[in-house]
């Protein structure tokens, strides 16, 4: 060696490639619908025993359809030699709640062991976004990861979260401050789900269809624009095709490279960033609320926020941003919640670097599908901002 | 829609490259050495504020080296605007102890959370296989993951599992029930920390040494039966290439395609197996033994088992047999253990089955760097190879 030291690097690249799968159907458990069934391996395929499968269920679903379980059951009965057999039907709670109870984390964990999942059995999680964030994280944990379905049933769950690869539940008071990222092995939104959603639940997706509009589709900000009255009657042919343009901006961000439109960066190892433009205010919303505010509800004030920030900070065009004050008004959310008064306010903008890692960064608007991000934002600028929507919400239209 | 379901498949492929950085240096803190240094972002590069750095030592090292502490820190002092700053300097136990207590873990989280690491920030941990383990799932989980150095201190993890992308914490009883597949940041093996290893804890890793060459390199056999004596006197120019190479092909086979020689499955998500000759016995015996088998020593044993089977099944030749077993004695491995006698040892087989999920595939011999991966073993004749050990150990040269 010519130096003291040797540093002989045996520097690797680990390439893994990750199947996602996503399917859009109704009625997932009626037993001739094949849209399930073709997500799991037959048994001739794994070799192996019969696999076992955990069935997760948000406990508000059976609530509102007391014959879940046997619709679950008859149709993994029906073609048995396809599917695995449920070993154990858990009904939990949805709602922050299961996130912030690691006690929930914990029965799961116990419940993956006492049952014998491995790497070839799986989980199914039927559920909102929360709940789908717990079970995956327990099934992402488990054995280093065993097989998860999920079944999200909420709108902000299938157009966004839920055909995401993500996972958490929160530590210390903070938001996913324990999580992976994890492709699920299936996601199956079954949009016939979202029929028994309450209307102040079914609305909340399209928070998030509105914010990935404002930052990638022009086409699509127009299509929601133009079908206010029958989204506000929740038509499943206005609604429909907006959910599934939804979940596909979402999952094109994470999954294609940066020059196919994607944000190249499925595990946000780099500098790429999430889908989050509203959100640093959104989460503290949420949080100083005790949760009483909707993820959806508080990211549409959120999105007010950064929008009139973006107006006052002279990147956009009042017309524009009044304009999509005005849809998000129309679609039914109130931009104002007293909250916004809280002097913790602006630490979201703190909990959101520490997060998201590196410098701070903020995405903002210059138009319709034409976001920024900042690095530095002028905490007076916002203040006074948040003191638009405080003192304008009363002279908005209210939904 | 032509079917009264649609399925609409959004199916994508997420395609995720991660950078494995290993680096072989010696005496990796002194200040003058780059290897470390090498593996950071400057300051300039990350945009960001500096970033934070939380050290995790085993304190056996300390012991050891009770300078440590202060070279550490001298070295992260010696060039600040390239080096992340020492936030919290943390000594835990080595040995599965940190891996069977979750409080340890739970330790961890909150100085991550307290000492505000990001997913800039880093977390240097310095110890064996166990503290890795914990201090790595710690660091995959929080905000999803913070980036990992490892500073692997002995044999065993300087040519197994430190360069590997696993980590866990056992629950349950079971030996990483819970655990993620996480690519470390980096991994610097310093050939120098082995010197101040027990002999016992020394000889360790030429248990997965010789497994690694049983299964793929038959040179590799070859240089160890040559260098036995030089081993036994712990000399590094016998002992560097045996690590060193030992890593290697654990990488390689981590990391390459199959056509490449390599498993062409780092996460273990297909049919794929990881580098686990001799290792489901091993894994049983340490926990009947609670613990006081070393993993290598556990292993040795658990090659002999397998190496026996692999005869006594007409898989392999007596002679080629014999000679694995003799070159194992001569290291001054033990091949005999009074819980070889223990009913619950061939549960292990079950175990085994369970963590890795599907069929139970074992990995036998053919010969040298001639592997065969059988889905059945015979418990009766697995039985009488373990009442072979048992009886001949008297009969084996002891170390």
């Amino acid at each position: 060696m010519s130096s003291p030291f040797f540093n002989n690097p045996s520097d690797q690249v680990v390439n893994v490639d990750f199947a996602h799968r996503v399917r859009f159907t109704r009625r997932a458990f009626d037993v001739t619908n094949p849209t399930l069934r073709d997500v799991f391996d037959s048994e001739e395929e794994t070799g192996g025993p019969r696999p076992r499968i955990l069935v997760i269920v948000d406990q508000g679903l059976i609530q509102v359809n007391n014959n879940l379980q046997q619709q679950i059951t008859d149709y993994f009965t029906h073609c048995s030699n396809h599917l695995p057999e449920i070993v154990r039907f858990r009904a939990l709670p949805g709602g922050e709640i299961i996130k912030n109870d690691l006690s929930f984390l914990e029965g799961l964990l116990a419940d993956l062991n006492q049952h014998g999942i491995d790497r070839r059995s799986y989980v199914l999680a039927i559920g909102g976004g929360a709940l789908l964030d717990t079970a995956g994280f327990a099934a992402a944990v488990t054995h280093r990861g065993v097989r998860l379905v999920r079944m999200p049933t909420t709108t902000l769950a299938q157009c966004d979260s839920g055909v995401g690869v993500k996972n958490g539940v929160n530590m210390f008071g903070k938001k996913n401050f324990i999580g992976s990222f994890a492709v699920p092995h299936a996601v199956i939104n079954d949009l016939a789900l979202l029929d028994s959603l309450s209307d102040r639940d079914w609305r909340c997706g399209l928070a998030e269809a509105v914010k990935v509009a404002l930052l990638k589709d022009a086409d699509l900000y127009a299509d929601i624009r133009k079908n206010i009255p029958s989204l506000n009657q929740r038509q499943a042919n206005a609604a429909d095709p907006i959910w599934q343009r939804s979940a596909e901006l979402h999952l094109q961000h994470i999954c294609l490279p940066v020059d196919e439109g994607g944000g190249g960066d499925p595990f946000e190892m780099q500098t790429a960033r999430p889908l989050d433009f509203g959100h640093w205010a959104a989460h503290q919303l949420e949080a100083l609320s005790n949760y009483e505010l909707r993820h959806g509800e508080a990211v549409a004030i959120g999105l007010a926020l950064d929008v009139t920030y973006s107006q006052h900070a002279g990147l956009l065009e009042a017309e524009t941003a009044r304009e999509i004050i005005q849809t998000l008004n129309g679609l039914g959310f109130t931009l104002s919640h007293p909250r916004l008064s809280h002097a913790d306010l602006l630490d979201g903008l703190d909990a959101f670097r520490e997060h998201l890692g590196g410098r701070l960064t903020v995405t903002l608007l210059r138009g319709i599908a034409d976001p920024i991000d900042l690095h530095e934002i002028d905490r007076a600028l916002m203040q006074r901002c948040v003191d638009v929507l405080l003192t304008s919400a009363e002279a908005l239209p209210s939904p």
